[in-house]
């Protein structure tokens, strides 16, 4: 199919659909590449799911997730999610920072900033960037404490660009009154290690997690950020991670075939 | 009781609580102050309403709530809000901006800017104050379109200070990276004309309305807050403004024992 050359397509917009069958039918649709998430790679076995991409010719754009650095074992963990990473062949592992936890917010943010810090030095041996998400301000308390794109640049300064980028997610920045500017300074800076798309619908859901919606469903303009990305100079793939119960009850195929008519359409449209 | 000069109960936080009762309950308290809403004050009667607390010895410190600037009858319906406010002798609306709608972002937040100008002349003849309340990212969609308090100090600042200002809400901003640099600048322009207090608890329940928790039952640091508030300046009421469904459940005078503690625990202890 014409015109998905950027496209990946996360598999937890199709989250129960088995990994075997999501990569066949996505190398089937014609679709370059897939962001994978660990529980269901480790399910399936971490080597033979590099294979099994490898192998129907679709390359990996992220790895989701490690971070959660609010966690106590996040050290060892994130060390683990790098080198599956490299074993899959993904060249971004996405970090979600994780929440509070019994820290004070100020603390827990510092606390993001000496954990990457102790990750670097593997993540640049193992050739792993990693990109740091911010996430929208409702995950703030318990699933992310990096709010803003300046925030999630801010803590990837230190560090050299192709070792440490950000996340620019539709769903989570959207509602940002300087946006724009923030992702011109990001792409300037060379910090864009991944570009995720998701629409934001109402109402939203209990719990907020799985309420997102396919682009074009709700308000966000996906084609502007999408513009604006590459305006800003990133040229890499364009995901689309879309995390709803609704859709997830439904076939993978009906749901890849959806996605990339919304993808079409709305993102790249 | 004692420590209770500047508290204000905002009646929402016991939102089944009828009118006379719950101004007759915060006399008897010694509570001060109460925020009043603009439905329930209707149902009761809006000269009744504010003889009742006249009586009773009570100030109002807000009228929650006008804005709303995506619905049709924005106008009239403001305008009466503001005329509702000078009868009820609060010094302060609060408006929360409203959603989307059918306009993009930047179109309804250009709407708001060009709402509040509409307002201004009739808040003067008034002699009420306009108080643009930042929302939580999370309502930008359906409920404010202003995220942030540089949003909304951007939106004021055309406009002489003691005409508009803004709500300092520790719901909607305690996840700011730069809060705390933000209400300094707040204050030192003269702008906070409300401060409301609310803690964030999680998980959130669906609608993401009615989840907010008494000060000191979720993350938010509320002492630090009011700290923030008071050296940017700010002496007037520190409002409790708590949805919850669990909360609005109990008694009204239940809640309003509550709330005095945690605020005198949480919020200026």
């Amino acid at each position: 199919m014409t015109g998905l050359d950027r496209f990946s397509f996360n598999q937890a917009t199709a989250n129960n659909w088995p990994l075997a069958d999501m990569v066949a039918g996505c190398a089937a649709a014609g679709v370059p590449a897939v962001g994978l998430w660990r529980a269901p790679v480790a399910e399936y076995g971490l080597g033979r799911a590099a294979k099994l991409v490898r192998d129907a010719g679709l390359s990996v754009s992220t790895l989701c997730r490690g971070g959660f650095f609010c966690d106590d074992d996040w050290l060892a963990d994130n060390r683990r999610a790098i080198d599956e990473a490299a074993t899959l062949g993904a060249p971004v592992l996405v970090l979600v920072p994780g929440g509070i936890g019994d820290r004070t917010l100020d603390a827990a943010r510092a606390h993001v900033a000496d954990a990457i810090a102790a990750l670097v030095p593997h993540a640049e041996d193992a050739g792993v960037r990693l990109a740091i998400e911010p996430m929208h301000p409702m995950y703030c308390a318990d699933r992310g404490v990096v709010s803003t794109l300046d925030g999630a640049l801010e803590l990837a300064a230190p560090f050299p660009a192709d070792t440490v980028g950000v996340v620019v997610d539709t769903y989570h920045l959207w509602w940002d009154e300087r946006i724009w500017d923030r992702i011109a300074l990001a792409g300037a800076a060379g910090r864009i290690a991944s570009y995720q798309v998701a629409d934001w619908i109402t109402p939203l859901p209990a719990g907020v997690l799985l309420g997102r919606g396919l682009p074009g469903a709700g308000c966000v303009e996906t084609a502007r950020f999408t513009g604006a990305v590459d305006a800003a100079g990133y040229t890499g793939p364009i995901e689309v991670e879309v995390f709803n119960a609704d859709l997830w009850a439904r076939p993978g195929p009906d749901i890849l075939r959806d996605t990339i008519a919304a993808y079409l359409e709305h993102v790249v449209g």
